[in-house]
């Protein structure tokens, strides 16, 4: 399943994160995977305060956000890091780590993010592509929007073929990892969202059981 | 989970059934459990044909009744017997087998069922009691009426002090072996039949999209 | 995870069913699903002569397809039906039953599959759709293709606006019933066609011991 | 399964919890769960020192019992909180939430713990009664007493109709999530502790085994 | 884990499956298993009736022996089948098949059987090995004897380097497919066989209480 | 499944241990296990400074060896301990406990592993036996050399008749608690690891995709 929010950041936000980027050093993508040889991107320089201030901005958006946390029953959530695709840029078809290293702490990716900061007007090519065997989602965001993604697929960037192409990524341990589990609770958490305060008493109870249920039953 | 149902047979049947249980030869219950020195009361011959006629009758008593369909999600139903308790009768806490054969078929037991036939006023103790640990359910079903109980508990029938208790008990496969999954799943078809068509079209539709594939994940 | 065969049919089939549709009785479309006042399309009579004739063809073209047989790891396939949207005929989102009944045996659907028998060229609307959350995959397929989609999924048929949509569709039990699982198994099924040959005979021997134990895990 | 300590406090501890009671602060229990109408009783101020203190008697009399641990298999305890239910105070049905905030680590609560305060005789009304279906465990325990029972359960407190009833509640995040589960360890535990001794040493040796190697499958 | 009998077969039977095996007409293992270059055995024509004969003999001795009833849980047992391996002949590490046809039944092999016929004095090399990572189980069974081994190891028969190797092998479906799961339930039947009658009731009752259960929840 | 690591240390710190261990001071095994009267060895004081230095080096050189971190996938490791098995000493068949203390930290042991200090030359009898029912893994290391086995197993030391058996033990939680699931993800791991360069770029992705997402699936 997927999510998009149109809204993740709001005008100031996008503006200060552009600007934040400009002043940030990236290095290149293959940094931290050298044997792919189909990633072809820059990426922000962990070490960069700028870029920790922009990581920080969008780490708390998505924090705020209540249509992503109702999605992705986060429980952790990696820095964010700025993604620049130059023209012929780009990153062919992957799987995102099961683990990655999160300050010490272990971080199981179950769900991926991709915050557009550029416009799409202002680069061409750049779609992300997310392959479902012989059929494909693929789109470009508005910028300061956000599309969450299961981390179990294979997807990939087009290559930008004119302009550049601004984003920041991340990756979301869900309390659920299972990927249908966590779409049965968030449609019974929209379920009770929508219609719990039309029903009886003891219809909405029903339904609250059946939710704290699973969530004790799913969550790892 | 319970459930007692209080009308399963209707006054006629228990009568048929008294009758039919007046001509039927009945054998020493520890002919199924020969280990079992706890076991003592008589079950009806399996071979006498009046006691076929009833074991017909209840089992399409139960096949028929909707709100013991929705509890259990029932796939098989093992042929219901007469159990007859005289004077100083028991039998002592115990678990039902796990598997059973079915006319060359195996059933897994999940959920027990006894159907009271005599009336609770014409014997003294005979409470069936489930041990779920420190505290139990005890109880004695008016005539006619049945009791579910999950096949996974230790029960036991009392001792009877005086006249005679006959019930029909039978076993029930369910399509969803766990406990506590075929709870969620009953209490959420309770909440579709009792909410589902004041709902908007798009939550009711939600909510069976989520009831389809719970029977899905868990059906085994 | 989605799969197109685009000659699941030979010319000779696709005209052989167009003509046997013809000859077909059909009926309302509500009558297997009368509470569903979303659903607006007209079904073969599965007592028709030729309707059973066509179901035959399409359900021997199924079996024969290696790339959907590796694709679904298909247990039992039911009946193929032929469903006739006319203009303004629409199927509403919906999710598929989880439990079907094919001839005295329960299938469990698990992978749900629309063949095309019009040309896309020949009516307007009627795309099948299906939902991804906020992403959906949308399409109308060639005459003699087919589309195989998880049945776990709310989709729909969009309104014909002019022409005539034919399709059969048909549901299938997976031996692999969690999607996820499948697809797994799937493309290390690839894996092993496309690289296994090339592979050290130990190396490919440890691929086929994975291969065995995930379907001695997962088959339910 | 259920549990039912009876001497969780001595007579000491009792006395020294009333008197605590008398000089804490409580609040509307309406605080924690705004939108439940039917929950009207009062609470603990967390900030209470007296409340404080009284928290850390129960927590640690709840920690040195054994029976207690064997039950519950406890790997995190949340502090336990008065709860006081004066004249025409009750709690309606409700299931425990899944998981809960105990000082920055997420507790899940799978065993919900009732220790009572005040004599039975001190109130009219107020029974714990958890759900089971049609069927349900209803009581009042003695002074120092304490039930166990699985917060994966529909229960409430009924209206207390004249005195008052104070208790101390606590919900406890188990090694094995899974009620069925967990009562297959205690029970295998039960018979080690009762027969372990008894048994060749090989067959003992096996049952540890078991014992082990369950907990492994089940702890999570 | 590992089941040897010693006396599966009795000396009148090997001595007449001796003789069937010479009357049987024998055919190449490529067969079965074409593409696999390292198989390099005889086996049973599938239609021989001296064959036949032999194989249901076989059968009836291993259904009749309780040691592997109790090991294996078995619920369905493949067709036995002679394989002769003479000077030279092996087959290298292999893992049996997931499924197999029975008569139209598809059977999961969870459990591999060899029952070994010739004497081991009369051949050099041809040991079963079964692999285990770093480790392997290396050994020549006595005639008559059996050995039970997982389907899902990696396992081979050395080269005969004289004489001739004649065993029949099969494959069983277990009620409990898990290998872990399996062991967990043959050593709690185990511990109730050796030391159930010496239990106080109320605990051998407990341990028939989890025994059963297990088998409802892992029997597959 | 078993691994041997034949030089998990080199000469130089053999050598050292060997030395460490004769300036630690040793306690009855007996201590960590009173009940347990098969058990009778000598294991490290676990507050001598020597013996620390000891363990600290034998966790290092566990950490750095790849063999080991492919096969065992760790998440935690205990610290090592001395064994020291003089004439006569042993340790009957046992099962590691599923759970230890940690330094706070609670660990479960899924894989066992000894690390053999003295020459196998330089005693007589205490092999390593590890119990797979009817059959068995018996062994004794080079010096230097590390056996890792399932913590599942029932294992024991055989009674040592002469000169001293000198060891190191310790128990590692794996990322994926289940031996048979472990195994799968080791093996793909393998293929990955010696055909991946030779794949053609989409294969290759392919299997790291099956192996990332088991990974997300079985890790707990």
């Amino acid at each position: 399943m997927f999510l998009k929010v149109d809204d993740l950041l709001n005008r100031t936000e996008i503006e200060a994160l552009t600007e934040l980027a400009r002043r940030t050093q990236f290095i290149s993508g293959r940094a931290s995977n050298p044997h792919n040889t189909t990633k072809n991107n820059a990426i922000q320089d962990p070490a960069d305060p700028s870029g920790k201030q922009a990581s920080q901005l969008v780490l708390t958006a998505i924090q705020r956000n209540e249509q992503a946390r109702n999605f992705v029953l986060p429980r952790r959530i990696a820095i964010p890091t700025f993604l620049r695709y130059g023209e012929g840029m780009t990153y062919g078809a992957h799987v995102d780590a099961a683990f990655m290293n999160l300050g010490g702490q272990i971080l199981r990716s179950d769900v991926s993010c991709t915050v557009f900061i550029s416009d799409p007007e202002g680069y061409q090519g750049g779609e992300l592509t997310v392959h479902l065997g012989s059929e494909s989602i693929r789109g470009k965001g508005g910028a300061g929007s956000a599309r969450f993604y299961p981390s179990t697929t294979l997807h990939e960037v087009a290559s930008v073929t004119a302009g550049e192409r601004l984003v920041m990524i991340t990756f979301i341990e869900s309390q659920i990892p299972d990927q249908m589990q966590r779409e049965m609770l968030y449609t019974l958490n929209e379920v009770r969202a929508l219609e719990g305060l039309r029903m009886e008493w003891h219809n909405r109870m029903s339904l609250e059981y059946v939710i704290a249920n699973l969530l004790r039953m799913w969550a790892r």
